[in-house]
């Protein structure tokens, strides 16, 4: 019987895991393994081909830091995006802002979404609200139809490999930006500044040359390899630490029943490492 | 033959770790087993009783951090003290300031620095400064002798157990504000916000009985268990944000070679996230 669960990265040298209890679920859908184990540490936990997806322990980091930092800088959020992230949790996050009108959600792989109803309900409950509406394709090709349309596109993706190494290239950002309005913003995940199994340089690269304003921001993520991850902040217009003062009041009472996001950690968040710069190129 | 090193914590039960390619030393000294290993994942990385102390991947990030933070904010610092560290990063880091005067390095376990001038002369560099003198003595003792004579001690130890759980306690922690000036300045690690093997509740309290001001910071630690690290800035007078100006000059130079530390990153470490918070008692 399996009784650890270990993902090991870093061209397989590096590892990170936890012990199981026991093993929830196991199918090979259309497109990946879809696996969830109740770990002792992570607490239940979701993989994709063996990759660490989503957990317990962790997952409201990514999905409040992935919402609430653009949505504290955008004056007018009405239309959202959200590529990939099929467990829900980035949607929850933003169906917390009443002043939202409509939450897309396109995940690929129509079973993440089913999986996920199934064992990360706390994540997924955002889901049923009448915003959001949820389409089971692919991202890349959903994006190619859209036009001068959302206010923020979130990328929440798998490492730049497989079927998702589609959404680290230029041409997929240059849609990105033709789907944003003028004064839209686009949050992806950009992988660890310790290892360099991913080139994080090229990622922000791409990321420059169909956005004016890019930066980069962390936020640690227990699951993921190497823990210290990074995220992209990239914009045709706003500056990603400029506030809009009439939701700071909102926000003040907001944050007290979050469990990552505040608006202290927000700015501090974008204030670099220098190996953190390095890495993108901005040292 | 041993291929792979694991750190297993968390009760156990969380893990990381790298592939070795070969165990370089292996000695039990007098207080504990020390090796070091080359793995693909750290580079060279030194055990003490099975648990991570340095790499060469991440060791100057504990070791900037602890030095050139409350360098920053303290207006004339002349005497420091550093209790444990028998790596000599964190003297390293202060050998970088030619206005200090004098740097004790209080090592319970001379092994430690004997094996760590061996295999990470990188780090034991600073220890050939002039201004530098080593103690192999216990650091709870030699704290009892000193009164009103540094400007700034780190404490960089292990875990709260075994020999170095009484650096974690509340009478400890009075006996460094006794061995600081009046405005002295104590810095020490605190362990990981995600995990609760260690109780940084606890570790926050005795801090806060000792002294006025305490607040936390954070940098991310890739060889420990959870990588997301904290660290407490414990103060007599200073603000862990408010930079002596005279210094900046010198910084900005300075922090052109370093390998993490800035001082926008200096300020943006002390906002925390909520978890963090939460897990001090400031939330």
């Amino acid at each position: 019987m399996q009784t650890w669960f270990q993902e090991k990265s870093f061209h397989k040298r590096h590892v990170q895991g936890s012990e199981i209890k026991s093993k929830l679920h196991e199918e090979q859908s259309q497109y990946q393994k879809i696996e969830v184990f109740d770990t002792y540490s992570y607490g239940k936990l979701l993989t994709l081909d063996g990759k660490t997806m989503v957990s317990n322990i962790d997952e409201f980091i990514y999905h409040e830091v992935t919402a609430h930092v653009p949505y504290m800088v955008h004056p007018k959020v009405e239309n959202v995006l959200i590529i990939g992230g099929g467990d829900g949790g980035v949607v929850r996050e933003y169906t917390r802002h009443s002043d939202i009108k409509k939450i897309d959600l396109v995940e690929i792989d129509k079973r993440v979404i089913e999986v996920s109803k199934k064992y990360f309900p706390e994540c997924t409950s955002g889901l049923d609200d009448p915003r959001v509406n949820v389409f089971a394709e692919d991202g890349i090709e959903f994006i190619k139809k859209c036009k001068n349309k959302y206010d923020i596109i979130v990328v929440d993706s798998t490492d730049p490999e497989d079927f998702a190494a589609g959404l680290f290239t230029e041409s997929f950002y240059a849609q990105v930006n033709n789907a944003l309005k003028e004064d839209g913003i686009m949050i992806n995940q950009t992988e660890t500044p310790f290892f360099d199994e991913y080139d994080m340089g090229a990622i922000y690269q791409n990321l420059r040359k169909a956005f004016p304003f890019v930066r980069s921001y962390s936020a640690p993520m227990l699951i993921y390899p190497g823990v210290y991850w990074s995220f992209g902040f990239s914009s045709k217009k706003y500056s990603p630490t400029s506030f809009v003062s009439e939701k700071i009041s909102q926000m003040t009472e907001l944050q007290k029943s979050l469990k990552w996001y505040n608006m202290d950690w927000h700015k501090g968040a974008f204030a670099l490492s220098n190996l953190h710069k390095r890495r993108i190129g901005e040292l």
